[in-house]
């Protein structure tokens, strides 16, 4: 199956000049919601994770697929003011001033060995703010798995020292 | 598998007076989280439906979980801002004010029936703009299926004439 025929590629979103990698007729085409949690198994059920991390909102329907596939706990990380009980939070560099991530306190332990997975893979921002986020808990990392990965915006540079796999690349503006 | 056991109640949470029920532990359990969804599709997947829509953000877990296990597909329906492509759009109460509610256009076709999903209902603002955004597309609610209901604020009510289904009910504050 060709996940690239279900994403819907719209220039000028959120503004101009760039070209938002719409990933909606993944989810809406069960097939090739599935095919894409499939693979993404296939690539890290060996990894010895035993729970999925995921920050809101896309990345957590990702994450349930795979969560439910294997059997692994599910975590979601969530901007400030959705998690109700005691967090670590950090922020991250957006192109504009900051974002902030938290984390339940208890939602890894130390030691414990994690997935990280979302739907697209850009700057590496939001992806190195959640490995600091497990890290901070005693979480090992052991992978990230994105469904898209933009080359240009060399995310994976920040990503250095973490297996780090992304079903498609798209390169260019 | 009792899955009170997993909900965590946090008083003052947003503010005082609220009682906050907190999900995170079922999805951190994975089995929990899987009966969860198990028992969602228990009792829908008879219902004639082939697609599965959620409100971001905690309901796109319990429907991804679904999507994944019956083969419907998955739709989400975002606050303003977040679907890049056409969209429909409807405002519904909050305590304060109002939200806003969109999905895009071509998530659901005209006669298509679908299974709404969230985590929680409450007043049931959220999950009537729901309903109101996939019949405005020509699709057909055949249920809505929530893991938990907070009994005192009727949210049922104004659901009238849905077939609605909770696995676990709450009362009093």
């Amino acid at each position: 199956m060709d996940i690239r025929k279900y994403v819907r590629s719209i220039p000028g979103f959120p503004k101009p000049g760039i070209i938002f990698r719409d990933i909606t007729p993944i989810l809406s085409d069960a097939n090739c919601f599935r095919y894409s949690i499939d693979r993404l198994c296939d690539l890290f059920q060996n990894s010895g994770a035993d729970k999925v991390v995921a920050a809101e909102a896309r990345g957590f329907m990702f994450a349930a697929g795979i969560s439910y596939k294997l059997g692994w706990g599910l975590v979601p990380i969530r901007k400030p003011g959705k998690l109700p009980w005691k967090t670590k939070r950090r922020e991250y560099d957006l192109e504009y001033g900051t974002g902030e991530l938290h984390i339940h306190t208890d939602a890894v332990a130390n030691g414990e060995k994690v997935l990280l997975i979302d739907d697209l893979l850009a700057t590496g921002g939001t992806a190195k703010a959640m490995i600091n986020l497990v890290e901070d808990l005693g979480g090992v990392v052991v992978g990230l798995g994105f469904v898209i990965e933009l080359d240009d915006l060399k995310g994976r540079k920040m990503l250095d020292g973490y297996r780090v796999e992304s079903l498609e690349h798209y390169e260019g503006e």
